[in-house]
């Protein structure tokens, strides 16, 4: 064995286990709490593996389950960027590429080369894979707030538009799965946990 | 598309979100707290994908990263069962078999009998896949208690000769691991964070 490389690879695997302690602005386990990436990136795993065949174009899943596996890794060094803060997506890309180029050089350099190529497909959005990765990984929170009536929603002041804007892209991945979160969007407004508007408090009455 | 296929689906999916609910026995975020199995989930799963090499026979990748995406469905039933608690391990897998019958069943029926059967095959430890698999699992606790100075061990009294013979089996997957697990578990020894044998508070000093 070279003890080396197996040291960076565990050395790696140590270091990713921070991504638990990196906190998303969805509900989990019911709605009991908010999500860590960790077990978001299972969760999204999970679903890219049960709904592969809702994929727009056939796709290779060993690639997309590595990419989903690995995609909110950044998040250890550049936070979880809530998709609804303008601020903060402004600055997205530079601090996640800089996180990207620390986190992935921790490991053996073909393997480092590896997993960040994989990153980089998912970023630029340009496979089956990468769009069908991306619209689970969209799907996923979509389905949380729905299933604990809109707890993320609410408590984060989102509203009908934004929660179309920002899932539209899901539509470029699998239609299939775009058309239930527009079901579940409408239906969400509908029983009354997710605001049709924003309410302009300078408005009249 | 058949909208009876996606519901089934799409339930099994919010139902496999409860995982993120059951809290094991080892530390996570570098010990600030006790890990869940959704997280553990997709911690082996990126163990198994960078430690592939290290397998004691060549991996179907997929088969196994999809294995371990479902191997802990069952605890959403059955709960976390501790490594070193007899009683609870006596009932374990009938317990397990039975969540197994229904989470699985959740599914439309030939998604049902393929990850049953992955769940299956984990079980059994017979094909090189299931061994590699079981083998990561194994390793991520010792590695997570290793690296926050023996927090779970202490936590739950556990000494040496327990951590030994639970991690044994690494070396039916992966050969290579159980030499790096010995060599962890031998150096939480010599560092005194791991209790080389059970006190006996009988025992005249």
């Amino acid at each position: 064995m070279d003890s080396d490389r197996l040291r960076a690879q565990i050395g790696f695997l140590v270091e990713a286990d921070r991504l638990k302690g990196v906190v998303r602005r969805n509900p989990a386990a019911g709605g009991a709490r908010w999500e860590n990436s960790a077990e978001h990136s299972w969760h999204v795993a999970l679903m890219a593996l049960v709904l592969a065949e809702h994929a727009n174009a056939p796709v290779d899943r060993l690639r997309v389950l590595s990419m989903l596996l690995v995609h909110d890794l950044v998040e250890i060094d550049a936070g979880d960027t809530f998709a609804y803060d303008a601020t903060a997506t402004a600055t997205q890309e530079e601090r996640e590429t800089r996180a990207a180029d620390r986190i992935f050089a921790l490991l053996p350099p073909d393997q480092a080369a590896g997993l960040r190529a994989l990153w980089d497909e998912f970023q630029a959005q340009a496979t089956p894979e990468a769009r069908f990765a991306a619209a689970v990984d969209r799907l996923a929170p979509l389905l949380l707030n729905y299933h604990s009536g809109g707890k993320g929603w609410q408590e984060h002041g989102v509203v009908q538009e934004q929660v179309l804007a920002s899932n539209r892209p899901i539509s470029g991945g699998a239609a299939t799965l775009w058309t239930l979160a527009q079901e579940l969007i409408a239906d969400a407004v509908g029983q009354g946990f997710l605001a049709a508007e924003q309410v302009d408090e300078n408005k009249a009455p």
